[in-house]
């Protein structure tokens, strides 16, 4: 078949030449599009464009998809916006990324605009750039200018193309190879100091840009950071691809935010709001966590029953029993102010892994202080409120200390170690760090009633 | 980028100590004042009016609304009255009321003292507007337009006053009673569809508007529903009397998501950064919480206290001690779960107090679903694992369906309760639900184990 193609290329040229598009387009349609996709590849390339407009048009989307990307470069900037529509609107999504993962930056934005907004949005999430990059979340429409317009071009431009950009208050002009150099605005023009200034003057060269692979919460971050109504994506060369816009930010830190919240909650993040969630798909979003968690207490009850013959030894040990929830729940409450701190930090970027030494630091003291403050109290409480004997209140005490001291550590340092090891800080909230204090504690307290009470 | 201005901390250091003013100032000019305000922590305190004096011009206002408040007092302290007036005027009013608000008295009072009358009138009126009201967020620099004006008219005051006015871009049409009636943006001018048509033909007259008094959070979750650049304030009267741009209502979603999250873990929400906040400030922020958590435990410690005798008759009660602490995690982390989805969704606004018999209801199926899968597990692993008798698996299985429903109910009411009655419906997150949830907890499991293995 392939061959068969290649043996009536003269004679396809010879058609062309003479303009026989008739002819042409009954021969062609006898093949079979991937192998018409392979006259365009012998055919000189200022007829590429007619051969393709010559197809028969069920064939022309599917050829489309399966010519080399020289070529579809080629069309795409030959097409009228009209022509470009109608070929992408034949086209299948995935084939639409298929192609767009091939074509130079300013085709790549030429097809994104021809498509329809939910076209564009599959593409988007389809393409090359992951969930989570700031390219998932770009738009390709926005205002782009030459370092040499006046007021008047800007405007003029802004008249005609304006309507269908996000946003027309930021400018990006971009050199001839549309390597992103400068930034504008229109209030930048709109109050320029004189008459006649150009773009180039008036705009500020130092712009921030991020990524098309970029963290796509962290781009969010950086616009709320810096006030920006619209932050530039660049791709590897540094060239233009693409603007994320204030709107889109706020979305992203919002949903950012509730999913890191549902994660520290132990619970798997969706997008989908919690009342058009379903009884089996909210099951499904928490069973898990619940599970895992449940089984993780295996460790707390095997301590416990490695205790069991000591507890129930002694009026004394008995006594101890009332007080494990409390020492629990204040292990799990103090480590949880702890992780839930620094997961947010992290989040806002506010504090890094080298701020670990910092933190531990500064941890250390808090829970010395705090340990020191319950421990203080709840003696007092022992001794007044529940009458119990002096050694009780003294396992107790000195155990709540410890077990605070140990919480804000093992609060501090497990998300911050999450992070670094690529996980979710997130993962390492409450829940967790109360699974692990809570055995900790049990560790604890049973060794210093050890020590105080003296059973061996 | 954060980090990138941390680097150079060692070499801007020299560069003061040396005064090499003029090689400094280049230096940062090339940084974003959010950047160059993190450098105000890192070097001594008596460099900081040095390094603030030798800021590009354009830069140092906004350093300075960037900056700690306590490098503010500093400089105030430091500055000229001279320098004050020059760095106040270039300040928006609304940042400016910000930074008074962290100000001791004298310090606002010399910062009035040098704003001009019509600011200064603007400041007072925005000080008076509660914390958490719109008020307190808006600015009064927008720009104000009459529907008779035509595209030149409204540039031409665009290009007179534009560059003192937050954003240029939504322009607000009022009555000469200062009504709101109609907004327009500059788009709409630049891409009209006929030449001279004025503000009153080009405006929208439906506009979404806040008030004064209605809640920060709730403004800018508004804005960014409705993906809005500005939104327009008016008082009891309907007059205009400010704007929220976006970027104070991005802060606002981050603060707010931050306060909701600190709740959430028990501790009390400031505005400082984690590292900025010193060891005191810390423990203060957490100690209440902690310590009124603890107290709470005393029931818990009651019930079990009440039961004693009961767990150290019989091998078979012995043996159901060692999973209390399971019972209660998983309890807490059931009843965390739907009290934080709750917590959110009210936040956010996608559930409100109407909906609390769907929630329920929902929550009753999911809570069914959840306790049964977690029971069947836990009574698998209680006799191939733990190898337990068969009573005490029953015993903590069928506790375990009864827990995880309590808790979830728990989980659901409580917030929905707590926004009823005007409480943050955040501080019913896990820690609460957790105390609550495990002195019920035990209840039902020495109940259940009285009926299943017949003590009296």
């Amino acid at each position: 078949m392939t061959d068969e193609i290649r043996k009536i290329v003269p004679e396809i040229e010879e058609l062309l030449a003479n303009r026989k598009f008739h002819e042409l387009r009954s021969m062609l349609s006898s093949y079979e599009p991937a192998d018409v996709a392979l006259l365009f590849d012998e055919i000189d390339e200022e007829s590429i464009p007619i051969l393709f407009r010559i197809l028969p048009k069920e064939m022309a989307a599917e050829c489309f998809v399966e010519m080399d990307s020289d070529h579809q470069v080629t069309l795409i900037e030959a097409f009228s916006d009209k022509e470009l529509t109608a070929v992408i609107s034949d086209l299948f999504v995935d084939d639409t990324v298929d192609i767009i993962e091939e074509m130079p930056a300013n085709v790549v934005k030429r097809i994104l605009v021809h498509s329809d907004p939910q076209k564009r949005k599959e593409i988007n999430e389809l393409l090359h750039y992951p969930d989570d990059s700031t390219g998932s979340i770009m738009t390709t429409e926005f205002v782009e200018l030459k370092p040499s317009m006046t007021a008047d071009n800007v405007f003029a431009q802004i008249k005609k193309t304006g309507v269908d950009k996000e946003t027309i208050y930021t400018c990006y002009v971009t050199d001839p190879a549309r390597h992103l150099i400068g930034v504008v605005t229109v209030k930048d023009i709109l109050t320029a100091p004189k008459e006649g200034m150009t773009v180039g003057e008036l705009m500020e060269d130092q712009v921030i840009s991020v990524g098309t692979l970029d963290d796509k919460e962290e781009t969010a971050r950086t616009m709320s950071k810096y006030d920006l109504m619209a932050i530039p994506v660049v791709d590897n060369e540094k060239r233009l691809v693409g603007i994320v816009t204030y709107d889109d930010a706020m979305d992203v830190i919002e949903s950012g935010d509730t999913e890191d919240i549902e994660i520290m909650a132990a619970i798997t993040p969706t997008d989908k709001p919690y009342l058009k969630t379903g009884v089996f798909a909210t099951w499904l979003k928490r069973i898990p966590w619940l599970l895992l968690l449940m089984v993780s207490a295996t460790f707390t009850s095997g301590i416990l029953k490695h205790f069991e013959d000591a507890l129930t030894r002694s009026a004394a040990m008995t006594a101890l029993i009332a007080f494990i929830p409390m020492l629990m729940d204040t292990g799990g409450n103090a480590g949880g102010q702890v992780s839930v701190t620094v997961i947010r930090g992290l989040s806002l970027g506010e504090i890094s892994m080298r701020d670990i030494l910092r933190i531990l630091w500064k941890e250390i003291r808090v829970a010395i202080l705090c340990g020191a403050t319950l421990s203080v109290v709840n003696f007092g409480k022992m001794m007044l409120i529940d009458r119990v004997s002096i050694s009780a209140a003294i396992v107790v005490s000195l155990t709540l200390v410890c077990v605070v001291i140990i919480a804000k550590l093992v609060g501090a340092i497990l998300p911050i170690l999450a992070k670094r090891i690529g996980f979710d800080p997130a993962v390492m909230a409450s829940p967790f760090i109360t699974t692990i204090v809570d055995a900790l504690s049990l560790l604890v307290y049973f060794k210093v009633a050890q020590l105080v009470i003296g059973w061996a």
